[in-house]
């Protein structure tokens, strides 16, 4: 059970607490409680082991295909984290014996797991355990365990096993080749182990500091190795009273660290570097290292996004900081090789692969508030370059084709081939996203506008975002498909935002966006040629621009776009979407279980049912209305509102993607609760009583979603079609303040709004345009506006 | 806890019973309660999980090599045993709620597992399980289980998870490539996997019938499809008294089955006959299956072997059934292409390689009990020969030098190159025996002479051991080195049955058993040259016997042989041995713990000590006493008693393999007692009430020990230097009657010893001669000679 205002005074809002054990739901605390850096994921699994746990440690960017018939995925490295602990032999277990009190929290100011456990033993001896853990924000590398045990009432023999252990697989699935191990002066474990296709070595270097009320404690412990295994056993015996510490502080470092992953390397450098870093760390113990730890939290995090909600309800403040924690901590920001994982770097749902979730979900957030991060974020994609246009190739098609599902920059296109059970055949389910949900492409060159328009960065245009715009718009020109009989271009047999609906033709969402993506070409070509001849020199040789340029004009003229119907304001989803059956949904809308159509329904059947997964038709929606696209190519609020009425009832939410965007929207038609509610909803995916659904981890779009639901939402935040930041302010109701800061241009804006006012602050005094409900203002240092005069 | 005499009436002396139920110790009932056929070995596991369990399907022969730094093993398929149980939505586990009564019997007659348990949930509510499980030996393809729930008190809702798990590996090395998942009419699951390496497919096809009060019932499963996973989910509700009860019946099927092993296989033929076969099967029921499966058992293995003892402790008569059941179950009789591994098909220990212990500690109960099985085993070392005659060349000698370790015939030597850790250095040891323990080339030489002198199966030698005891002679003769100060042929470097000490020169055992092997081939060569002239050309054409012949003669009669000192009558296991440091033993002879001198030396210290893992000298004097050198050659009773008495107490007997040589000396040197107590501790190797060290497996040549103890310790048998059957019975003080079958040149001799009388018949009534203490007695049909009299 989850409980959301444990934390007082220095920590009133910044505790997620888990109240009472539940060994049945073990995934959900594992995943939202999950610690990291960018660097890598720790899955916030107990020390002592349960059946259903899933014990996960995963490095951005180490990717591997276990398998020739697999697809590259983020390996599971060697655990570290599990402790077998007994007491006078006993195995400590919550599952055994009694639990007095426990609680379990995670505490996104200090980035520190804690949990507190009264236990009294099978045979009724009472011990207090106190676990403390954080993944380094200092020193990317590392990770610092804690243990404390006091015996209580009688007189206990401790023991524990702890060490490094490589039998983890990927759900069966093995990455790694067995590896060395071994143990220098009982004391220091060291633990190699290579993937086993992309020869990337890990090293895992741990060892341990024991006190007994405070005063360091020599052990001598039995040393052990198994098969991918090596582990130290301590005893020690405690009289009532006695508090026992141990300390493990562990490093992680990779060959595909940039300081290794160059010509000349050798295993022996990284061995011999992290052994020696281990050793340095260690001295320091854990108290230092978390000290370290927690200032960088505070500067780089906390101070720099400072996000204040002034709510009724504390879930709110809790959820915007639950949002930032793990931007944080799933974004590789030390690394512009590596991409943002779906599920973060939390567990193993999607293995790692990065999804149009990031440049439509994750990378507003960055783009607005770190745009240094969202540069590399987007540099990703630029290196990914190689693998789209390989995939355009295999495709039949030219210039670059994104991959639906990415994993290492080159890999090109990663998405597995087979899911789920088929009800009706018994067979397992063909994915074909990888093959024609084409969208992704677009929405990466939508990314990169809008990345443009709100940081200015024209070092990041010349030198990568054109590029990728021009080759984008090549793909769509060879994609789009001549009708004859309308004498327009489709593009047919396409998946959708909507993935209940395969191979459908002209999608609303796809065509738009791939009308926008030429567009976007046109324009970027006619101004580069004006602007940087040199630049436009190299990459009309590159991408013979010329012919393609009049080729982009040719097709964006004639594209189809499904326009709002006349009778009714609906845009088409696609071209048969209006007139499929319709069923009631009410049993799916209620059931919150992910995929629970498909217990009644196998694709096929879904396809022909009036029926959506997520935003989809409201995405567009939400999308075109932050682009040059001027007003008569934008939609009108009457088309929004009539699409949300139309669509949200045949909506089943069965992606995490869909809620913020709804949330977004119903403040576009101004149904202000009903956006809180939807904001509510779309921030509980994780955060949420709900206890199994973040089993395979956290929803990393839908937390980017928190933060857009509240920016683009509430605050309104919006580029207008000539290049203005756009602030529509309406914040709920039951909020007296929501503070945050953005970036445009390079400069910070402090953004304060309030029921009454907005107030916007430009940091380094540069002068700023400002649309408000319409209206421009300029803003030169500071502005205050009142907002229902603004909003007449 | 393990009991002994629960067994009543038709089951006296049948049962093997836990009666307690153990979490922290459920290796000892999952190897020496496992199931199998020979074809495949079913760890007991419990169909609930729990975290230490270890769930093992192994099929023999089905070896694969799982990455480049790992060697060849039995991997470890799908599991198809676990059940995830829920009582109105708990957890069925023996660590929740309360146990009433729990009873796990392996039932040795019917080999069927058997788990009746009394439980009460954490809400309160009362259900009496029984599990029942058998492993075919009717169809040796063919698993079935049966559980059966009754509601004892409540109504509850019950719900289980059953299908087949693909996410298991080998502790972490997976070997198989995810395969293909279908469930054919919500009903049939058919999982099929592929190693990565030998391309072994496996078909795994599984269904399940349900019943409620003993009529059949109809339920709708849920199907997922996890990754590698695939299993329904099936509710049901219980009324108090309801029985319901879940048949499942399992058949494994693979690409080594010698039907589908052959030219124009291909992976559909697997599939459909597989496919079809189960649904046959499954047709009948888990109680007729259950039948035909009890009778076949009663056929071909209890009316066979016919092994009675009558004894004043139960124990004793239920130790020989133990020991038949596992010889059978372990042995792969069904194909000469595969042999016993050194853990049968238990667990992974050893990873299903082949030992010596077959040849010395195993194949003499198959010899004397079932030659046709005899003879399958060692056609299996002659398909070796390939791999012998490679690993000959490979370290530089000629002939057939047979692999330490063996998998599938032609792979060669598979022995690991690392092990444990090195308590010194912190790093793994080095592990040498697939180098230098070379004895094994001789013990399949002694095997062959030992099964051809008791079967008088000629066509094996024309066909297959003339070739076999040439080719190992070669190696020897290779391998030997002359030693210029002596004169005389050394074998320098290496390791004897003792395999604590590493890097000696002329081990008594290597030497001697060396000397028998040329002196064997010598033999054969002579005789074959008379009886067979045309196999002896083909042999000496591909062999060049002729010249090889005169080296084996030089080299027999200069080889040092290690002789008894003048002073005491020892034989020193090696040139160095009895130099060596002594130390106080009695830690590591009373610790009973696996390898645990190694926790204070490492394996360079222990090599300075003078402390013997397992019998060495001993076996060599056990089985000279077998082998056609004349009495002068063997070792008289002097020699025996000295070094029995010299190195038992310097032996650890940290092998299995040690107990049953030491229990069949002290039989010969006339300590009945310590025989007899020798024979239980043996026995008690697994059957004991030791719960931890059968965790890995079971010690198959321990198990062929049990046998070894008392038909060549109690009843005294052996060959005498002539090549008649000797018996010098002697049987423990408290046994009434001792009777079992051996078969003398194809003729079943039905033997019974009782304190005063060995009787004898000849079942087929051909003539036999026996030697009985000395003296020569002819059987016609039927004899009985009084002991005391005949040992005067």
């Amino acid at each position: 059970m989850i409980e959301y205002s444990l934390g007082k005074d220095e920590f009133k809002d910044w505790l997620v607490s888990e109240v009472e054990f539940s060994p049945d739901s073990l995934g959900k605390c594992e995943s939202i409680m999950y610690l990291g850096n960018g660097y890598m994921g720790l899955r916030s699994v107990t020390e002592e082991p349960y059946l259903k746990e899933t014990r996960n440690l995963l490095v951005s960017g180490t990717f591997n295909k276990a398998a020739k018939n697999e697809v590259t995925e983020l390996p599971n490295l060697a655990d570290i984290t599990r402790l077998d602990i007994r007491v006078d032999g006993e195995r400590f277990s919550l599952e055994l014996g009694q639990t007095s009190s426990y609680l379990r929290q995670l505490n996104l100011k200090t980035a520190e797991l804690t949990r507190e456990v009264e236990w009294v033993s099978p045979k009724g001896k009472e011990l207090r355990f106190y676990f403390r853990r954080f993944v380094s924000l200092d020193n990317l590398h590392l990770i610092g365990m804690k243990m404390e045990v006091e015996a209580l009432n009688d007189p206990v023999q401790l023991s524990f096993d702890s060490g490094v252990n490589a039998q983890m697989s990927n759900s069966g699935a093995q990455h790694f080749l067995e590896g060395e191990r071994r143990i220098y002066n009982r004391r220091f474990i060291e633990l190699i182990q290579t993937t086993n296709q992309s020869n990337v070595d890990i090293a895992i270097n741990t060892t341990h500091k024991l006190m007994l009320n405070d005063k360091e404690l020599s052990l001598d412990p039995d040393m052990d190795m198994g098969r991918r295994k090596v582990w130290l056993t301590f005893n020690v015996s405690l009289e009532p009273g006695d508090v026992f510490t141990s300390e493990k502080i562990t490093t992680i470092h990779t060959s595909r660290d940039k300081e290794f992953d160059k010509p000349g390397y050798e295993i022996g450098k990284l061995r011999d570097f992290a052994h020696n870093e281990l050793k340095e760390s260690a001295l320091k113990g854990y108290d230092k290292l978390f000290d370290s730890h927690v200032r960088v939290w505070q500067e780089k995090v906390w101070e720099a996004y400072d996000f204040e909600v002034d709510s009724k309800h504390t879930f709110d403040q809790l959820a915007i900081r639950f949002a930032l924690y793990h931007l944080t901590i799933m974004t590789p920001a030390h690394d512009d090789r590596m991409g943002i994982g779906a599920k973060a770097l939390s567990g193993q749902g999607y293995k790692g692969h990065s999804f149009w979730d990031t440049e439509i979900f994750i990378l507003p957030f960055f783009t607005y508030s770190n745009p240094q991060i969202a540069r590399s974020l987007l540099t990703y994609r630029y290196r990914g370059l190689a693998g789209a246009r390989k995939k355009a190739i295999e495709n039949g098609y030219k210039g670059a084709m994104y991959p639906w599902e990415a994993a290492w920059p080159t890999d090109g296109e990663v998405t597995p081939a087979w899911g789920d059970v088929d009800i009706v055949t018994g067979e397992q389910t063909k994915i074909w996203s990888g093959l024609i949900e084409q969208h992704i492409t677009s929405d990466i060159a939508f990314a990169i506008y809008q990345y443009y328009v709100v940081t200015n960065d024209q070092d990041f245009m010349d030198d990568y975002g054109y590029e990728m715009i021009f080759d984008t718009a090549n793909f769509w020109a060879s994609r789009l498909e001549w009708n004859d009989d309308n004498q327009e271009y489709h593009i047919n047999d396409v998946i959708g935002p909507d993935e209940y609906k395969e191979h459908v033709n002209n999608n609303a969402y796809t065509n738009h966006m791939t009308y926008f993506n030429l567009r976007l070409a046109i324009q970027f070509y006619e101004l580069l040629q004006t602007e940087n001849p040199a630049r436009f020199k190299q990459l009309n040789e590159l991408l013979r621009l010329d012919p393609n340029y009049r080729d982009w004009k040719l097709k964006a003229e004639n594209l189809y776009l499904p326009s709002p119907r006349k009778e009714d304001l609906i845009i088409p989803q696609d071209d048969t979407y209006l007139s499929l059956k319709q069923i009631d949904l009410s049993r799916y809308k209620n059931q919150k279980q992910v995929r629970g159509i498909y217990k009644d329904y196998n694709p096929e059947q879904i396809n022909q049912l009036q029926v959506t997964k997520q935003a989809d038709v409201l995405v567009l929606l939400y999308l075109l209305e932050q682009t040059f696209l001027n007003e008569d190519q934008r939609f009108s609020y009457e088309v929004k509102e009539s699409n949300f009425n139309f669509y949200e009832p045949k909506t089943l939410h069965d992606s995490s993607l869909s809620l913020a965007t709804h949330a977004i929207l119903a403040n576009d038609i101004e149904k202000g609760e009903l956006a809180y509610s939807l904001f509510k909803e779309a921030s509980e995916i994780d955060l949420g009583p709900s206890m199994q659904t973040s089993d395979d981890g956290v929803h990393a779009a839908s937390i980017g979603g928190i933060w857009s639901a509240a920016v683009f939402g509430f605050a309104g935040v919006r580029i207008s079609c000539n290049g203005r930041l756009k602030l529509n302010p309406c914040i709920p109701k039951h909020w007296n303040k929501m503070k945050f800061t953005i970036y445009w241009h390079g400069q910070p804006l402090f953004i304060t709004i309030t029921q009454e006012t907005l107030s916007v602050v430009a940091v380094n005094k540069e002068l700023v345009e400002l649309e408000v409900f319409g209206k421009v203002y300029t803003c030169e240092d500071h502005m205050e506006i009142p907002i229902s005069s603004a909003n007449e």
